[in-house]
């Protein structure tokens, strides 16, 4: 079970929408996925509408939304597009996303602590893209904030996790939720996050991109269980040196 | 399906045995892993007592028993050890595994290449395990083998695949399934072999001495189903510069 | 020539001291490596004595000492320490570091930068460490800082570079020298800093703590040479497949 | 000092022709190398002419010329080709190349073994191209050849070393030269190479085909060295967790 601030959520994985062809293979993709927070872009979906084209057919009783602050630069952006959301009565969860480069993406360290800090004032329930930043993601939990979602590389690249050495010392510092958020794009990629103890995956182009949407959301449900019982399995250290797999320092009978 | 010779196989993860702490912990690791092909090492096994004590628990009559050569250091003990599993009345299929480095465990070229001959000319079903070397994996199908197994890195090491590239070229050039045996040590490298494009894996140690063997087997079960999955969905390409995750360029109504 | 405020230097590898097994050591592995910058611990440091004692038998006026702020957590501990410095009449140049966290001695973002304002009001040239958050390094630049200073893994670790890809982002976006500090482990890793675009780099336990730390010194020296005409010479793309070294196209006459 | 058999060289760099844009820059760049060692394809050059068109400007008596067999895909034709370049009195050295596969330029395992064994009995200096395969380089040595030159990863790749661990396995079981040969593509590269123990590099491309070659076969030469003086030095261990590289512990005088 994943307990963001009030939420308890039985699915690790966070399933971003808006980047698939329609939305039929959306509503797909997202049942696949056996998802049960969907994150969506404030700015480019009609709140007025009730937000009913952007997830047409999906049956949002069924779904908690989690709305992004995709588009912002500046905290104070940030935080007006969360209230905005706020206001059409979706849901007390926002994930601040406040982008630092307009090449990479990558957040702002600054305006992304400061949006954390005022949402937090307000009562939201907050969820934190940053880097991979091993201090930054100590302050934001020490501010408060619900989970902190580091980025494994930048958004939309499928790079994978570049850094897992400071993933893992965010994941051994944290006393939150750590949400690996944006660059993931394989199942392996999502397993690993797991296994380096994650507690859970944000996914939006590695599924909505992928040459099948559809199959990519359940490999993808698959993977982050997958990876997640292996970090509580516990794997096998790395060596140097080969065992034998296949003892064979016992009797042998015939030899 | 994985087909391996006229043998047909719904699971893509084949399974070592003989590493576990004892024969119950053994047994329920292979159920979970929901593997139908165990190996074993044919020297390690009392044949005689029709392999009871090795397998004991296991409903024999639901799993293909692929006996290795493991201890096999020239094609010749390779062969007679195939010979024995064989009239131990056991399967028509062997894991070819001729060792040439006592300290890797890496495996003799020439000598499996001769090994891989001789047993296709006495009508076994030959799995081979080999090197990561594209050129020799490509001459071992054109002998006639039924499986190419190369390693992703030493046997029990865990350093998972070292060489992608290898590994990609050897799937793009095969016309027989391959197989990543060795050196896996996570459901993410198991995740990721799949996705290069093998056609299953064969993991032990990874398994067997995991913390808990039971849930990492489940945990083996599900990143080989993903992986799979992944690759047949084909996984988005990795780029250097980021795409926007949540699309911000459409109109918003609010701004 | 690396311009770094008003110094122009000569050498783009800056010197750490003080973990030599002795000064003698220090003095020839600092000629070895034709450093013309020093760095050292100001709390570590008897300032009273000139420095004396740490830089026994070398000669003062050949170097810059580059005095860090080592040991501050906090910018205003930071602060107090390049002014002590400054006041024992060594040089105008200090390089910040705040430390964020006692187990990876990675920095403190937000101390850093505002340690860095400050000592920027007070007229000091400033290096700043800090980590490799491609933002973060941004905005350091945009405050005025001398020199930015990425981490290229833990300080002391050997890592070498982990994150490729954000150090590459730094250089591109860069307006002031970048010099990669912290975790660099060997040749390998000063040659890669330096292809990667880096306009120097900054060792310590690399060389001092090597086996013999004299013939690494000037092994780096060396390497970050070879580096930096790597970067101005242009390397060759990688590609996946392979081109011909020796291209045998052309007509042979005994074929 | 690189021995290889009977020849003694100073420059661990060996150069390959062939690929510059003309012949004065590669001139220049062999030069600027240092390297003592050139190799050609016999298949390519003409050979009645001494060869004199392909190193128009190069004063032979100052290099040993090193015959590949570039095109071979056989024994026969490899040891044809060899016989060829022997006749033209060039020099008993050859290195022995037989490509198992078109898109990668990998070798033939079988082949390269038989053609070196069998140039081996004709009298010839024998160097041998090989994948990282580790026993199968043991076997080269162990059947004599005078230096085994495993790839880095595919011919003109610029993909660097791929598979560090088989390196390090064929450097550390070595009793004749290892030469890294084929895929480096950057002066860190090549000094990692040295550094894992090699006893020496090959390079073509990435001088060749350099934006500026001449300034990259000077690096290249700085990086050899470089690597080489890493690994008689001693590198540092890597370690997970950070050392302060500017040890506080020391008492202050000011704290």
């Amino acid at each position: 079970m994943l307990k963001i601030g009030k939420y308890e959520l039985s699915s690790r994985l966070l399933l971003g929408t808006g980047k698939y062809e329609n939305t039929d293979i959306q509503k797909q993709a997202v049942e696949a996925s056996a998802s049960e927070v969907l994150t969506f872009a404030v700015r480019r979906t009609s709140l007025e509408d009730g937000a009913k084209d952007a997830f047409e057919g999906i049956d949002l009783n069924k779904f908690k939304l989690l709305p992004n602050t995709a588009g912002a630069k500046t905290a104070a952006e940030a935080v007006r597009t969360a209230k905005l959301a706020y206001a059409a009565g979706l849901c007390d969860m926002v994930k601040v996303e406040v982008i630092g480069c307009d090449r990479t993406l990558l957040p702002d360290p600054i305006e992304t602590l400061k949006a954390s800090e005022q949402l937090l004032d307000e009562g939201f329930t907050v969820l934190v893209y940053t880097s991979d930043d091993v201090v930054l993601a100590r302050k934001l939990q020490e501010l408060g904030v619900h989970a902190v979602m580091p980025a494994a590389s930048p958004i939309g690249s499928g790079l994978g996790i570049i850094n897992p050495y400071n993933l893992q010392q965010i994941v051994e510092q944290a006393t939150v939720p750590i949400i690996v958020d944006a660059g993931l794009g394989s199942p392996a990629d999502a397993a690993y996050a797991m296994e380096l103890g994650a507690d859970g995956v944000l996914m939006n182009s590695a599924v909505a991109k992928a040459g099948n949407p559809v199959l990519m959301a359940e490999a993808m449900k698959e993977a982050v269980e997958a990876g997640r019982k292996g970090f509580l399995a516990g794997r096998i250290e790395k060596v140097q040196y080969a065992q034998p797999s296949s003892p064979v320092e016992g009797v042998s009978p015939h030899s």
